[in-house]
């Protein structure tokens, strides 16, 4: 059996591609190892997606699934899919457990990993300190301090958030000034448990059984500083989860998959790349959603050529 | 006073841009002669924007004008610009009323209005059975037969629609084949009401007071034939409403702006165009939010460079 596509991924991209092409009438599969992508883990309310002025990032992506539900052509499996290849007209994707599905077309829609600090600690205190997610693990630090490292959106938002648990925040930002929207920097700045560091990058993460202590280098005076934490939250962007379609796809320096972006297609016809898997600067929900929908509409129109040849 | 940014059009698109730009902080002004554009008169109900399974076009758009309201930077105005004009550093938009307010970027987002058949009898009949709005005029058409020109998406998505009043419904289309997607011509066959025709060229409509009939050239058979109708709806296309950048951005053949579409910006930096008013192929509420979203970022970073300057 060859599907008219698989979307690998089930993220706001993939959902969204899933609900268009399956209204063009598609026989589709979407296969993911784990729903709702990084929104799922989102700790922050979500102000953002038009149409929803405030609202968690679970209980969003809880309405895209059930949107998804509503359509007839889509079959979804849970899966890792660890290669694509392109056999003639037609590609396959093979899963973790060699599984081989069969597609003509692909949307890649796998979103990105949190990226690692790789500093001294941080691999050995993953889960007895070290986290990369608030959601997850925030609520254990109650009455704690902690450090956020990373001064971007991700970093503020989740230190917001932790203020919520954590007697004392920190957030790091190893470069000269940080990176958040002016709306999360002010927000932080109201909040007396939030202390913020500029040019602070991390050495070295220290304790015992758990994490006790974190140091950095303050760029400026060339000086080592101490912070007394119990945890500590990696917020220094994400790492595109496209090592699948290697061979078939370029990649710019930060392994985002190249595409032109009126369809997103990939340099391989029949193969698009959407959402926080591609080149695109600006990376959203509302953005991952528009990709989505474009990709499956071209998709359409790919296989729709194909099968008149 | 210049604001940072102007958002001309009121639809899915300039509302996703004018919550980027507010959330960024930025003087925002988002000028429009009326709000929701084409979506606030759809009659059938949208199934495609992710989050809603099923909602009608002016609630979705309700809800779109709710979000935009809990932001803080953003003021709105209701008004029509016929005109835009680069100032050296700054942009200034001019109002049919000769107004004229300035803005250190601007966001095209003007959407798009019905294009006209252009055949004997459709000026003068506008208002008396002619129409290019389903949802405004449809109920008047209780129980009479009608005509919709076009055999596209939304050319069958009205004759559904009309199903719920007219007695009979005929979809005409000039070309060789139907371009609607595959899920509205099922539905269409499945509606007993619903007549479609292929090679229907339309030259005329007649009637005295109000419409009485339409006459088409069947151009395969090459003949002349009368359809007794009492109302007509056009739902061949749409126009962007894009002449008030003439001089500022480049078009394509069907007067849409060409935009690069990783930022949506134009030939003129610091000029954007999004939505039904560039060149995107994928018209659809999620790609015009999608792009609203990109442009704002982008512009917030054109304004902030401006700045630095």
């Amino acid at each position: 059996m060859i599907y008219d596509l698989i979307i690998i991924g089930g993220g706001p991209a993939g959902i969204s591609a899933g609900i268009y092409a399956s209204r063009q009438r598609m026989k589709t599969l979407l296969i993911s190892k784990e729903f709702g992508g990084q929104m799922a883990k989102k700790a922050t309310e979500v102000c953002n997606y038009l149409g929803f002025p405030r609202i968690k990032g679970p209980e969003l992506i809880k309405k895209f699934a059930e949107h998804l539900k509503t359509q007839e052509f889509i079959e979804t499996k849970m899966a890792e899919i660890r290669k694509i290849e392109k056999n003639g007209d037609s590609f396959s994707v093979v899963t973790t457990e060699n599984e081989k599905l069969s597609g003509s077309s692909i949307i890649i829609a796998t979103g990105a990993d949190p990226r690692p600090l790789e500093v001294s600690g941080e691999k050995e205190f993953i889960g007895r300190g070290i986290s990369y997610c608030v959601t997850c693990d925030g609520p254990i630090f109650k009455n704690k301090s902690i450090a956020i490292i990373g001064g971007g959106n991700a970093g503020f938002e989740a230190g917001i958030f932790m203020t919520n648990y954590a007697s004392k925040v920190y957030i790091l930002e190893c470069g000269p000034e940080m990176k958040a929207d002016p709306d999360n920097q002010e927000e932080a700045r109201k909040l007396k448990k939030i202390n913020v560091f500029v040019n602070a990058e991390v050495k070295e993460i220290k304790g015992d059984k758990t994490v006790k202590s974190l140091i950095y280098e303050d760029l400026k005076s060339k000086k080592r500083k101490v912070l007394a934490v119990q945890g500590v939250f990696v917020e220094i962007g994400a790492q595109p989860a496209t090592s699948l379609a290697k061979g078939l796809v370029d990649f710019n320096e930060r392994d985002e998959i190249k595409v032109g972006f009126e369809t997103c297609q990939t340099k391989t016809p029949g193969l698009f790349a959407v959402g926080d898997a591609n080149i695109g600067k600006y990376k959203q929900i509302i953005t991952a959603a528009g990709e989505g929908c474009k990709a499956a509409l071209a998709a359409y129109e790919y296989v729709r050529r194909q099968k008149r040849k």
